[in-house]
């Protein structure tokens, strides 16, 4: 595993000022194994296996190395997990016969046994969905040379979940909507999304609270769209947000800019400052501050991207620049002096 | 009148980490004339004149200076009760035959027609009480030279309120005392400071609140005791003051240096990047600076005292530097560019 940062957190791509980060995953399994919350433990072993030859069988050009999740250390599992390269529910306990193959870029994850035989993610820097895509189904392809899909004319691809059907596709943005939240249409234009049949979530996914104002925009729906349908509606919509959170930062920089230099002026002061930073602490005042770079309210630009300075906030990265486990108010301490020192160029 | 600091803001003298500043005034009267809140206008005339007189006829090297209210821009006025030069009520509209007398350093102050007749007043930096007395007492002599006081051998010194009998004398000194309030120790200190006859007030006297954790604390009896006793017995009292906010500031670095470190880090942080800042805020966020240096938790000495960083944020200082009138929210955008150019040392 990469210790740094994903390819993906350098913030190149079309509107990554707003948009952090691009994702498509496809759902997939192998025919004639029970799906991993029923399989046993020698199936399950058995369909790992497989799924390694298949993974090491690929042409050297991918550069995806394969782990077992049983040979990696906690923290280690917990890191991929804050990077977005796994899911929180493959590095849940207990760890059986769980995997993953994931590339020198860390712009490629292919998780094994997580609710699916495989979740195979393609992960790209701003709005890239349809890129996305196209590295997916191109690996999707190499993949299913060596593995027997479940798949049914009618259904698609036959997945864990019924929401998953079809094609096993979910598409999804990482959105940063500042500007939409201080000036309260954000839950709006959330309403608007939900009667599209798009999915809004916090950082985390699923249950996760919008922290740092990061909303995940993915489409909720994979059954009776094709794929390039399912990406194209994702990116039109994501332009129209794009465009609505512009706005509203037209707005405040038109309308606030004393307001609004006062409040990133305050923040970045702190994040500077602090000796103890929570998390969500941490995450409000790096929001304020990325906000007032792309307003240009901060002049100096920042030694590091929104994406990177947001993991240097985990519990797990932060244990693991230490080389040890900390407790929650050790964090505190460490996190305040890393952001603090990355900040200031002092590290 | 100097625009920029009076020389006891400077913050030499004993204690000056602790004690601001010491001031010692004496109550006159001239005898055969009505007290001001009963003179009529030429009663007042011919008093403001006969003090200018003996001010003019003093020996050169004092170096004071008389004006008469009426001759000052109200913005001037406000700005000498800012510096603590003069009381709040020798400003209050409506002026008439006031005046005051000023020496070059603004450590002499003789106000006429505030409660008596004349408030001679002498303001010295640290813990100097004695020494305010012995100039006061002094220059008390050179007046009475020139005014025929009104004395009475049982009462002392007639005054207009019976408070001031006797000595006429007030001696008090202004503390800055941010760990006894953290610890929580303060109002425990003031009831007993109650009991022996020592007032505590804010900032700025009577009904004022103790902004910036600043406090000052004054005899309140001048009958009965000599004036020598008087200031030997606050001196006394404000050393005790003295060392409990020591033991107070011990105890914080002791057994909370990290939360006093993020504490003062914060508040540097916000003093030195926003751009709005009310003096309610600014004087909270001084006071924890100002607590940081002396605990070493700030390792830059700052370019401006404490006395003379209060009086940046003071809204006719302020205005005075701005060469024009503000509203309440133009001050507090001017008060945080002075207080981070200042701080910064961009100016």
């Amino acid at each position: 595993m990469n210790p740094g940062f994903s390819e993906w957190m350098e913030g190149t791509g079309p509107e990554s000022d707003i948009v952090l980060s691009s994702r498509v995953r496809l759902a997939r399994n192998v025919k004639g194994v029970p799906f991993p919350h029923r399989m046993n433990d020698e199936q399950g072993r058995r369909l790992l296996d497989s799924v390694e030859s298949a993974v090491n069988a690929m042409e050297p050009g991918w550069q995806v190395h394969f782990r077992r999740l049983q040979d990696m250390a906690p923290l280690e599992r917990q890191v991929l997990m804050e990077k977005h390269m796994v899911s929180p529910l493959l590095v849940q306990n207990p760890i059986r016969y769980e995997g993953v193959a994931l590339d020198q870029r860390e712009s490629i994850s292919i998780m094994v046994n997580e609710e699916d035989h495989l979740r195979v993610q393609v992960l790209l820097p701003g709005l890239q969905v349809e890129q996305a895509w196209q590295v997916a189904n191109k690996l999707d392809d190499v993949l299913e040379q060596h593995l027997d899909y479940a798949y049914d004319e009618t259904s698609g691809y036959l997945t864990a979940w019924p929401t998953n059907l079809g094609t096993g596709m979910r598409a999804s943005v990482m959105l940063h909507l500042p500007a939409l939240v201080i000036t309260r249409q954000a839950s709006q234009v959330f309403t608007t999304l939900a009667q599209l049949g798009i999915v809004v979530r916090g950082l985390y996914g699923e249950g996760s609270e919008a922290l740092g104002n990061i909303f995940q925009i993915s489409n909720q729906v994979s059954l009776g769209l094709t794929e390039d349908e399912l990406v194209h509606n994702l990116s039109v919509v994501v332009q129209q947000i794009v465009g609505r959170e512009r706005s509203a930062r037209e707005h405040l920089k038109s309308n606030a800019e004393l307001v609004m230099a006062d409040r990133v002026g305050r923040s970045w002061g702190i994040l500077t400052n602090a000796r103890i930073l929570t998390s969500d602490e941490a995450l409000r005042l790096l929001s304020d501050v990325k906000l007032g770079v792309d307003l240009g309210l901060i002049e100096e630009p920042l030694p590091y991207t929104f994406p990177q300075l947001t993991l240097m906030t985990r519990p797990s990265f932060l244990q693991m620049e230490a080389g040890r486990e900390l407790s929650a108010s050790e964090r505190d301490i460490i996190r305040a002096r890393t952001l603090r020192t990355h900040l200031l160029g002092q590290h």
